[in-house]
This record gives C-alpha cells, structure tokens and sequence, in this order.
C-alpha cells in the first residue's frame, strides 16, 4: 500500500477486501476537488460572457459528497432543494416512530438543519430555496401529500432560517417522463393546487412582515460541521448502525428543543462571539482548529471520537489524543460500536434520572470533572473549565438536559434554556421570532416570551401545523 | 429523450438514473410482443407438421410478464402449472399472519385468482392444470408439505374453477439436478406417496361427479384484468410498498368471501351480463372501454388511479381525467403513497365501524354522492349512479362491506350477499357447488344454501381441509 | 448437465437458473483439493529449504469453505484465530437475544465450538490459538470490548480445549491502514492496555497450573462433523432459514449445558471409547462410516437428512434410505422446510412438556420405538437399540432433556447428567476441571463436583465473568 508513481494509484473500488482508508479517503477529496474545479471552470466562463449577472447552483439537501465550503465560495450565492417530505422517508438519522409523527409535515428539524448548514456555506449571509416541494414528488420510497398548511409552513421556515427567495419546484407539473408524478402548484391542467392557494397567502404575509424586519445582531449557539469530518465517519463508522447524520442532528435538535437558534459553521468560522460551541465529531487532528477553540470563553461541547486520527487517517503516532492534551486531561482506554438493538444507560446524575444511548462508547481514565456516568459508574461525559467532552454517541434528551442546565449558559443569552414541546421550534432571525407548531395541540407561548414584543403574523396560541410571528419592540 | 431513428433506442438499463417509464413500458410491449411472436411462429410449425393434434403450453401462475391474452389465442387451449404452497412462499398480496396459517394449505384465494385469470385466456372455456404440486418441492423460500387431505382438495379446486385436466408433475421424483426435491406422485424409489392416495381418491369421485354436471349459464361477478395495465403499476408503484397483485387479490377476495364466483376477463370481454364488475386499476385511458362500460347496468366499481395515465405513459394533456368525466363528476386533487407500517382508517359511515388501509391514497373534490370517509370526513368512495369510485388501496374487509350493502345487487344475484367464514369458499361451476373448508372449524352450510340442491360429494358438514359438492335439482 | 470432455466443464455461477447440486458440490471439492495442494506445495518447499522447523498456519474461526482435515495433515500442527466478539456479531446460528446477551463477553459455546474442531484436526493432539482478540476490532458489523476479565476467560478457555499456546493478535495496536481499530495488547502509544493486565495475571496462572496438569484418559462424547457434508447444506438448505452450523451448534450446546466436554472429530475417527456419539447431520451416504456406527455400542444419536443422498448429490436410486435400513426401521414419508416464524411442538412424553422447533420436519413411517412426537401424535424422534433418529431440526433444550434421560449414559459416564445454568460450562483437560462463568450470578460449584478435587485456581463460588480449575486429587 506504498506508491511510488502517481499511474500506481487506481480507485479504491473492486478490492479483494476493504480498500485502505486512506485511499478511499484521498480518493474523496480528489473527487470533491474535482467537482469544485469543475464548477470553477463553468463559473469563470459565464462571469466573463455575461457580466453582471449572478451565479447560484441547485445543491441538493442531505447530500455530502463534496466539501461544499470552497465550493460555494465561486459563486455568487448558495442555493437549495429543500424537500422535507422525500428527505425525511429517505433519512436514516430518526426512529421509526418519529418518521411516522412527521410523515406529511416533514421533521422539524431536517429541513432546518439543512437550511442552516447551507446559510454557513454563505457566512450567514443570502442564500435561495431554489427548489421548493409544493405537493407530493415521486423519487422517495414512499410519497405522501404535505398535510394542510404546511407548504406555507415551510415557506415560513425557509425564511425564517434566513433564505432570500424561495421557488417552488415545479410551477406546472409535467405531463411526460420520470416526474410526471412530481407536483406542482399547478396541476397539469394548469389550475392551481390548494398548496398554491398556501403559497398565495404566505407572499401576502411576507409583504407585511418585511415591514418590520430589521438587522440586529445576535449569536447563540454554533455547530461546526466539515465535510471532510464527515467523509471519515462514512468510511469507517467502525459500526454498521453508526450513521453519521444522526450523530449530528442529535446535537443540534437538542439546541433546537431548548429554543436556540444555530448557527451551522465551517471549522474556519469566527465562533468567539457564541455563548454556545457544540463540535459533534471532528475526528482529523488540526492544530489550527484547536487552537481557536482552546482560546474561547464559551461552552465548547465535544462530541466523540473527536481529534482522534492523523489528517492521513492515520492514529496519531504519540500519546493518543495530542491536541485533547490541551484541553483535557483524559485518556481513552478504548472505543466500542454497539448494534442499534443495545441500549445502554447513561445518568446525568449518579444514581438519578437515566437516558439510554446505543451506537458508540467509549471509556475514559480521566482527571476531568466527570457530569455524567455510565451504569457502571465510568465518566460518560466529562468537563474542564468550559470544555465538555461526550464519550459515547449523545440522544437529544441527554443533551438537552445537559445543556438546560449550564448555569452561566442561561446567564450569556438572557433566556432561560427550557425544554419546548414535541414539535415545536422557535427561530430567530434579527429582531424577529418564528414559531412553527408541528405538535397535535395548541401551542401557548409562554408570556415571558411575549413581552417587550408585537405579534406581527398568527397569536399567541398556535393551531397545529400553523406558526406564529413575533417582533421586538 | 426524443428518438430520430430506431438505432438510437436502447434498452432501459443501465442508466445514470431512472429510467423514462414510457420507454420502460415500449419495453415491455416489445418484449412481450417478442414472446408472442415466438410462440406463433413454433405453433405455425407445429401444425402444419403434426396436423391434427392439440398445442398448449405450461404457463406460470404468478406471472404476469408478458400479455398473455393474445398469447393464448395462438394455442388450441391454455395450460398453467400450479404450485399452492409455493406461490403463497414467494408472494407479497398477504400479510405475514396469512402467510403462516395458509403455510400447509395455500392460500384459499390465490391458486384460484390463477385459475380464473387463466379461464379468462380460454373466455371462460377449456383449460388445463398441467403441473400440479402434488407434495413438497424444492424452489421456494420455504418448502412446507401439504396438509393431509389438501392434494385432494387442490384437486378439486382445479376442476371447481373449470379446469379439464389436472396433470400431476411429477410422476415419479427425479433422482438427480435440480429438483431432486421436488415430490412426485410416486416417491424415488417408485412407490407411490400418500398424496397419490388422495388423488386416486379424487379420481374416483370425479367419475360419480361427472354424471352430474350439465353445462348451465350463470354469470355473478367479472374482474377486469389487463396485462400492459399491470406493468404500468409494476413500472411506477408510487410507493415501495405498492404491491399491484395485492390490489387486484384485494378486491377478488372481497367478493369470494360473499360466495361470488369470479370471472377474471380481458378488457375486450363482454361484460353486460354481469351484475358486478369489479376494475380494481386500470391506469391507461382507453376510450373503447370506456364506451363500454358507460353502456353497463351493472354495478361497476373502479379502483383507484384507473384512467389517470395516456397510453404513452403520460398525464392526459387535458383537464386530467377525461374519460372518467363520462362516468363521475370528481376531480383528483393529489395522490399519495404509503409506507406500509402507516395506517389510516375509512369509515363507510361517517362515525361508524371504521376499516384500516394503507399504500395509496387520493383526495377528490367531488360532486359525486360519498359512501365512504376519510378520518377527516373527505369522500374516500364515491357513487354515480351505478359507478363506485375507491379513491384508496382497499382492504378486502372494507369491500365486502361495502359489496353486501349494495341492495340492487342481491336482487339480480337471487341470493343474499353474507361473509364466508374466513377460509370458507365456494365456487359456483355450471350447475354445481364447490364449498371448500380451509379453515380450522367444521363449516356447516345454510340450509338456505342446500335447498334445491343434492349433497353428491361429502356431507352438509365440512370438516377442516375437507370439501363438498352439490347439484341444482 | 452430461460432460463428454473436461473443456466443457464451467464453474457452476452466471447460469440463467439455479446450476445443477452435484456440479457445485463437484465445483466445491475442487477448489478444496486445490486448497490443500497449494498448501501442500508450499509446506514441500519449507520443509526442504528450512528443515528442523515446525510449519503451522493460522487458520480462520467460522470458515468451513475448504476440507481442513487432509489440509492439516501437512502441517506440523494446526493454529487458529479466535475471535470471539466478531464470531458472534456475525454468527447466524443464535437468537437474537443470546447476541444480544453475550455482546461483550462472546457465547459460551461459540469458540469451544471451534476449539474443539480443530483440535479434531490435530487428532485431539496439539494446536496453538496463534491469534487471540485483545480487545475490541474493527471487522464485524458491531464491534464491542471485551467486558472486564474476559480476555483472561477467553485465555483460560483456549488452554482448557487443549491450545498448546496462545498468542494474541496483536502485540501493539497499528497505526495505520484496514486494521488501525484494531486493539493490540499495547496501546498505539505503546502502553499495556487493561486487557495486558489480565494477561500477565493469566500467565502467572498458568505457571501454576502448569504443575498439576498430568495427563489422564478420559472420553465423554463426540460430535461428527465433515466439511463435505455441511457443503450439502450449504448449497442445497432447501430453506432460507436452515442454518448449517445452528444444526451443529444446537446438538453442541445441548451436551455442554450437561457438563460434557465434547471431541468434534471426522468421520474417519475411532469413536468406539465414547459413551456418547452425536452425529448432528451427514447427509452423504458412506459405507465404511455406516460400518463403523453400526458396530459401536455408544448412544449414537444421528439428525436429519442424514445418509439421504450419494456421493455425487442424488438421491439414492433403490429404496430411499438404504443404510439406514441397517440402523433402522422407519421410512421417511416427505420433508418440509419451514421459516423462522413458524414453530411447531415436539412432545418427550405424549400430553407431557413440549418444546418448540423450526426450519426442517420430517415425516416418518417407522417400525421403530418412538420417543418424542409431533403436535399430531406422530413420531419425531425414534430409537432402534443404541441409536437414536431426530427426525427435525432440535433446539438444545429438547436435546438436554432426551441425553439427560438416557440411564446408561450417566452410568458409562460415571456422573449424572445434570443442566447447568445458562452461561456456566466446564471443560475437562485431563486431570483438570475447568469451570467457567458467563452468566450475570455468582455459580457455586456443588459438593459432589468438589468432591475428590483440589480447587487450584479460583474458588468453589465463581463471581460473573470468572472461572475456577479444579484438580482430581
């Protein structure tokens, strides 16, 4: 597995065995160059034959193939296929049971997840919803019919996370071809649909609350995800039910239950100003990265299996965990992947309340103050100073407990951290706050909440599947 | 996806992605148009060199391949093999539950289903079973042997739907390749097996049924059944978990278990003299049947998504449903596909005993007069006059509810409609009843059922796996 | 399927349908031979070239694809790699609650499995576990840790089956490439692990052991197991759910729960100094092997399928079961294969307890003394003198309740035949008893096992995940 010509080099396909991880993982980033070479060519060319127009491109949710960071830097804007319905039957990042609650509204945090990740791609700056789902589509495993209201719903959440535009894909529904059965706000006839009738309803809103939005600063919570990071847990999840998008929509869906708004970052990202640093998994050493961590104040949350390979996909040929060496003090005697079958339980408090978790463990020898426990007493999650450090892959309700009770949390983001309903999710943008309820009851929010601002869009109790929006004073 | 010239069309594999379906289905024309070919041009052969002799030929029970309508025409008479317990191993038309308490017995629907849609290649004339499992064999997932006393009962059930011959295969079982494990009449070592007991039985009743039967015209209930109609469901299921088979043995089986014979015809069958024909999907518009039907006084019901596709394997250019305009005054709003583990419930009436389905789903807006709801009170079945839409994938239990509750159709059947117990059947041939028991109780039947008639096989008691037969005085 | 020259054979894959059984029984025999051949050749070239050498090769657990009797013939001994935590992540021959059970300490009967047939290799003489697992690794699906002690249980285990020596795979945890999740003994870093510590802690056992040890003869029972014969059920399970070693490992099992330490052994072996033979399935007919059952004394209990084909994977051509009409009198009526969802009752005393089985039933006519039935009263397992016919495919627990009462057997053995807990199994080595605890409860060795025996590693009461050697005094 030495080279010592470039022609020496195939892909790492038709193997006797597993190829060499890091083969596969040059592999990736050559592919991903590729494409970002590619797209630069094709940018270059149009900027110099039609000056002064701007260049976007349809990127794909729940798609990570390529680092989409540089990618979107050669273009004027990012934009987006958001297709809550279809992503949600083709993920692998929920239960069962939730895939079954949300079948017809889309997860309530799928979408958003996406939305946020593609905002960071434009440094939290303009980005499009090119792609819209307005009514069933034909290309997932099964097909529901967005439920009444919600094709409105996600137009509101589109912007709420920040997009500049959204366009329905399609305006007519095809007669002909493989999406023929692809909807429309048209019907193939050329009437509108009722989702259009939704749509309709929603550029009215839009119009009033424009009125009202203004520029404010804020910065909550930021969760850095890099592509290569990814890539390496697609290539070795060293267990066949650690699915990497669940690792991270766990960590972010726990902000989200707690009413936080995240920011989705790139590891270059500026993160001094987040009272909040959650780094799900970032398994490749980089001394740059760490460093810049190292030097924040903030509560920095570390997820598992993090720092702990060579940028080649090698171990690190020391002590283990170099870089963790500068902000813990613990050693992992070994890691374990467990079938999704397996419950374990892991107390926030020995002896108290518990929280099952499967996937991944590790076991730690550690001079950090341990907050969490594993049933057998072993550090599951430990802290030094305002670094946390996760051992084992975290559920939202762990981490939600967790986080709410960070005293000096609360404190940095004047609110309190407090757990909303099922369905329900609150999103900040400038002096605005969306709330989406895609619970089965009435949504009351809470008077605190209220005061000192205007209710500009719905009421203060929230029909399901309808939102609400609220306006600093 | 435009051809100038035959030499640019290839086959439909291969592909980047999705193929288009119109040429998957072009496909599938020309291929099965290949196989009627072939068989034209041998039988051309055949007959000109063997004057004087019979042609048929052992088509397969659960395949639907090619058209086999035309095929047919080209024989002197239609042959298929049966094979109970191995169809119910391979087929997905059944929940698992079905699927264990059939295991030894073959479902009391499904060999049937086949016999019919075989009758219907002869209309309604001369056919043979020309394999016969006549024990355990050796292709299927798994390879149950048969329960005592059910080759007789097969036996039966093959001359009950009208079968001339039964042919056993095999003779005697094959020492050697393949289907060494495939059971004969006669075991390897040349003696003969239990089950040829049963047939040699079945032989001898046969004679003293023989006496009986006089050809006598009777027609209770037609389902229509179109090859190129099937591929297009097989082609665009919509929905991973649309299995077209259990749509079709959903609406056979509704009216089984009312003690309906069942003629399985082709579109181009007449249909007039019928008092119940049942289209459980017919997805291509087709304005000749179309015609037809309209002319009906029967009770016709239509499954969902019938007429909703161009021949060509696209959306009618027009205001969607044309040819159902002729027949109904609804319009299909959306479609929608189910996972299977999704169930809604439909009410027949509005806050009454309610029906699970799943699968497929549509939403009408209608001026049709509703017979059947949706949990949140939109039509799920409509009626026009003697038209029934059913705008879902029905359950049989929701169909044999709504079937027994049609007033006009007990009066022009002479009988009424009642639920057979599960696994109870009968089958109407000429002049003869077949009442067969796969159940695990003793069946007594009514004596409003044996008036008028003889018991000239069994008793008025039929015990499990057994069967009787009756005349008309 | 007739071959008039050698050019005309292929290998038995790419065929339109299923290839023909003897084929690739024929195709199986020879990749085997040349298996042994290039081994052969390679051990010729050695030998010549280092002589004064010993040759081993380390062999792999649950890998049965080539004949490894004559294989290790050309050795100087056989080696073998165990693997405990990946054998059962990826065995198909448990329940899904015992994976679930023995996730982090292995089966108690997994690798004693593959100990004790390939110490049948080496002709119960020497053989050596060349790779141990030291910790977690990185090539099953799910890759747990070993539980605390565990490695030294494992280590213990190999000694107590026989292993000469055990070296654990590997001394250092690599750095790099497929295998870097891999554990080592040390570290990456080059620290000893926890699991070293038991290591060390075993080693310094040995030695003491090591000085009581005297060899001492002594046959309990023996297991029959020949690769050609499993070939047969793996190329022709005639059942997707007939798993071949779960046959094996069932009948296994049932003697270890009874204390026995059992010789798995090939046919050519001399089983007349056992009290018990077992011959779990040998579906090819053999003469001499029939021969030698026929005169031995033992309780000889055969499973199904047993002698049911020729050499060449036909069936017999006379009368069905020609061998064992010298061992029997039953004639086999059908078989069925059966899913795993399907369980039927076997009765040890008509109307008494009953125990459930799957995956394969047969049908018998017998002349034979029955002495367990089917639900329907007819028999499943009979007896002529000292043989025994299981017609089906037994779990352990009928099987421990049929040997436990066979009264000659405990008599010949010279102790009652008594089940242990689950998870608790002691093997005999010579004048050593080694007992070991995989349950969740402390096991308190009783009086009679003491009795006679110096407790010289451990003590009588053996805490969860321990062991405790006893020595006949």
């Amino acid at each position: 597995m030495e080279y010592s010509d470039f022609e020496q080099i195939e892909c790492p396909n038709l193997n006797v065995t597993e190829p060499n991880p890091s083969q596969v993982m040059d592999f990736r980033r050559f592919s991903s160059d590729q494409v970002i070479r590619f797209n630069r060519t094709q940018t270059e060319i149009i900027r110099r034959l039609s000056p002064g127009r701007f260049i976007t491109h349809n990127s794909m949710g729940m798609f990570f193939d390529y680092d989409h960071y540089p990618f979107a830097e050669d273009l004027d804007f990012i934009s987006w296929d958001n297709y809550p319905l279809g992503f949600l039957s083709v993920s692998d990042c929920f239960d069962a049971d939730e895939k079954q609650i949300y079948l017809r509204t889309g997860h309530p945090d799928l979408s958003p997840f996406m939305h946020d990740l593609f905002r960071g791609q434009s440094a939290q700056k303009k980005f499009w919803v090119i792609e819209q789902q307005p009514g069933p589509v034909n290309w997932a495993p099964y097909n529901p019919a967005p439920a009444k209201g919600i094709v409105r719903l996600w137009t509101w959440q589109n912007f709420a996370h920040g997009a500049e535009t959204v366009s329905y894909f399609r305006w007519r529904r095809c007669h002909f071809a493989q999406e023929q059965m692809h909807a429309g706000l048209n019907a193939p006839d050329g009437e509108f649909t009722e989702y259009a009738d939704e749509v309709r309803r929603t550029e009215n809103e839009i119009k009033e609350v424009n009125r009202f939005l203004q520029h404010t600063e804020y910065k909550q919570a930021a969760l850095v995800f890099d592509y290569e990071n990814f890539w390496h847990l697609e290539i070795q999840p060293q267990g066949s039910d650690f699915k990497p998008l669940r690792l991270f929509m766990n960590f972010y869906r726990a902000m989200r239950e707690l009413g936080l708004s995240v920011d989705i970052v790139p590891k270059t990202a500026d993160l001094s100003a987040y009272p909040l640093v959650v780094i799900p998994c970032m398994p490749f050493e980089d001394e740059v990265f760490c460093k810049k961590i190292q030097s924040l104040k903030s509560r920095v949350m570390i997820g598992p299996r993090t720092f702990s390979k060579t940028t080649d996909f090698q171990l690190p040929e020391a002590s283990g965990l170099n870089l963790f060496s500068r902000l813990f003090n613990f050693r992992i005697r070994y890691v374990e992947s467990l079938p999704a079958s397996y419950r374990e339980n892991v107390y926030p408090q020995k002896g108290g309340n518990s929280y099952v978790f499967s996937y991944w463990k590790e076991s730690l020898t550690t001079g950090d103050r341990p907050v969490a426990w594993y049933a057998d007493g072993e550090p599951a999650t430990v802290e030094n100073g305002n670094f946390t450090y996760c051992a084992f892959f975290p559920e939202a309700d762990f981490l939600t407990e967790y986080i709410a009770g960070l005293p000096e949390l609360s404190v940095q983001l004047g609110q309190p951290l407090k757990q909303l309903p099922a369905g329900v999710r609150v999103r900040r943008l400038h002096n605005l706050y969306f709330y989406f309820n895609l619970s089965e009851a009435a949504y009351h929010i809470e008077a605190q909440q209220l005061k000192d601002k205007d209710v500009i869009v719905g009421a203060p109790v929230i029909a399901p599947n309808d939102l609400t929006v609220l306006c600093l004073k």
